[in-house]
């Protein structure tokens, strides 16, 4: 069976966004937010990047909320942190850094597919697939008050951009698009993995 | 008389623009920024949840930009909280309360029906509604560096939440536009003042 | 020889871009960001500003994300603080200020011209010129979790909002381009530094 490239867009695109709304959710929950604001976190978190994606493409109403897929799977999240908070806290470090680097490797992949799709030229396309990636982490921590993360700790944003290069590298130089995004999603994947393995830094500044 | 209902949507948005402009100005003002800072908050708060469901639309320039009406208006409950700040101050908190909550349940219909006008499913007209009610509150906690108080206190957005699905099951019922808008709009008012009055709040996550 | 307008504009712009990016990227790297962090905060204080303008306009993908030169401008502002950041740290104080007074005038009549352009109302081109002006700063101060500087200290906001009245006036009453642009940006530069030279603070509202 070949697979069809629409379709993986989208499933990879959901299965991403369910992963951020539960890592979203349970951030908001752990700052002792109702359960309103834990759903306006877990949905900050899920779909922000994507709606500043289509926002900058020109693509209204956001994909995000054209269809009720992205709110019926944003709602299950959310549900899944309410219902199972304790079991959710008690995921071990190891693991949630690992569902949170593979929800990041597919929108980054995803994101920059989208933009390829929308004509733009490569570096716009590596920049969409990036704020893809990361947008949503921005949103959260603006909303919870926190200086965004992505700003200052670990290769997390350069992950993020490595796997957007990856694709469009790809892409340009003829690869299918499923192949593309799969080498593109392992490559962010990857750096992030080794980079939270490794406890690697970027630099800061200095003089 | 017949109430013509794009006149009836315009004169309720621009008194919600009002009484948001009013209450973000005075909080502006007591968080002692100086007189450009206020207009911009007062703006921001009064405006924003519009803006950001016409981006989230298609609509471009947003509304609250296209006409000078909105502007002017603002100006106007700019100019009230700078002449009549000690008044401003004066007015007691359950007159405030009550204002506010009128201006998020016009707010809140009036997004929902926008929405509705652009052909968009359901649930996007509810969380557009919703957007709408308390988007320019979020926007406004943002610039003064707080935790948005929509996320973690009372029942608010749930109250512009009800008052959008009232309005969209209204009229996905047949009724007129008016009387979806006015009874979305009581279903509001009317669980906001309630949660107030006997102290409601969303419960938190634990476990 | 005789001045092209478009040519002039995106000169102007570029210009600007250069200046805010490195201003940006100083106060990311003194705020202790990653390499990447400081590379964010350049880009978000210098098209912060255009790209709010243009999403409000409905000019996707934005300009300054359609061209490489504004990534490209960028890039150079950040590797100009990453090799140089003790000199630019070096920079006395009234340089930095006029600098950025010099950004400021510039985003702010570019973004009135542009607006005027899309056939906007004279209200909304002083509007958007005022946020080309002040955008990227109000979003670099989010990031960083300040309240918008903007927000409450000094004539700032009052002088872009002074050029673009400049600019949209002498537009309306037949200036060329240039000429109306040279004149606004100088009354923006002009306010600003004597306000800076004389300690002018807008008053707060009391009562």
């Amino acid at each position: 069976m070949r697979l069809r490239p629409v379709r993986l867009l989208t499933v990879a695109d959901l299965a991403a966004t369910l992963l951020f709304a539960v890592e979203g959710g349970a951030l908001g929950a752990a700052a002792r937010l109702d359960l309103f604001g834990v759903l306006v976190v877990a949905f900050s978190t899920a779909v922000g990047g994507g709606i500043i994606r289509d926002l900058l493409l020109g693509d209204v109403p956001p994909a995000a909320l054209r269809s009720v897929a992205y709110p019926a799977v944003i709602a299950i999240g959310w549900l899944l942190v309410v219902v199972l908070y304790s079991g959710v806290r008690a995921i071990p470090a190891p693991v949630l850094v690992t569902l949170d680097a593979a929800g990041l490797a597919l929108f980054c992949v995803v994101g920059a597919t989208k933009a390829l799709d929308f004509k733009v030229n490569p570096v716009l396309a590596v920049l969409l697939g990036t704020i893809t990636g990361v947008g949503g982490g921005v949103l959260r921590d603006l909303l919870l008050r926190e200086v965004p993360a992505v700003l200052r700790t670990d290769i997390y944003a350069l992950a993020a951009g490595l796997g957007a290069v990856v694709l469009v590298v790809g892409r340009l130089a003829g690869m299918p698009r499923a192949a593309a995004m799969a080498v593109g999603a392992v490559a962010c994947l990857g750096l992030r993995l080794v980079g939270v393995a490794l406890d690697w830094q970027l630099p800061q500044v200095t003089g």
